[in-house]
């Protein structure tokens, strides 16, 4: 069979740092079919226009969902890092995606997303110029029962990715 | 190599019609691999909220060619039924697509078409009361070099799905 990896979590959690990592682990292991949707680029290509209200981030996570079902039941495997802050709109891709679906909580707290702040986001949200900012000025809703919860606070992204890898190899996807 | 059969035509020529007749066709002759995204599910799960613009049209265009290209690249074909009224965003979708891209013009004339007009928008066009309806209040760029072009006013659908079922033998793909 093949595994939708979703994983979810704030801006700057590292999502995209454990799926570059997971990728390239992976096709080092041998798993030629893969493709990694990532927030950035599939905003660019399926969402344009969409914004960041309730409704338009359940959009965008519904069209995730629709591509990566189309791609999983190919078998090809599918990296998803993506926000979806939202638990109803992940149970929705859960349901939609079936047995393949394994969600991945990359967590990290409130104050050490503030710390690093790379694109200087967190600071502005936090001076009330940024709305529909996850995790400030919009819910970010932790999943509460993941497959996996990795944190980027206290694990290096190999660790992480070491986790990823150890429950697929588990499930006898490798 | 995969393939994407693009079957491109004004409303009511008869793109689904092949599209559903070759998808059962190839599935009789052992192509495991294959998805058929036709206009009308592909707005409903990646382009709601698009209407019918110049700008819109080419945007849905330009999703459903993202979509085939993942599918196409991981050896999935792909049947896309799409009216796509517009050669650039065509020409557009086949440079992404690369060497896979088989362009169809499901062919019909206007008068033959009004003549049919199953869900009566020619009608509705003609008086004047739907704006960018293609072929009547909007452009349809027929093809003007498309690798095949299928006509359902002087053919069966069975004909036209043979066409392209001899095209993908000649090409070595079935």
């Amino acid at each position: 069979m093949s595994f939708v990896i979703w994983l979810t979590g704030m801006s700057g959690a590292g999502k995209t740092t454990v799926a570059r990592g997971l990728a390239e682990a992976l096709r080092a292991r041998g798993v030629a079919k893969l493709e990694v949707l990532d927030g950035d680029a599939v905003r660019e290509n399926l969402s344009k226009g969409l914004g960041f209200s309730k409704e338009d981030r359940d959009t965008n996570v519904a069209r995730i969902a629709f591509v990566a079902q189309l791609l999983a039941r190919n078998e090809v495997n599918v990296i998803v890092a993506a926000i979806s802050p939202y638990a109803e709109a992940r149970a929705a891709a859960r349901e939609r995606i079936g047995a393949s679906f394994v969600e991945v909580h990359v967590d990290c707290s409130l104050p050490e997303l503030v710390r690093r702040d790379v694109k200087g986001l967190y600071a502005k949200a936090l001076a009330g110029d940024l709305a529909h900012f996850t995790g400030v000025s919009d819910p970010y809703e932790a999943p509460e029962n993941p497959e996996i919860r990795v944190s980027s606070e206290s694990q290096s992204a190999e660790q992480s990715v070491a986790m990823i890898l150890a429950f697929l190899e588990a499930r006898g996807e490798l």
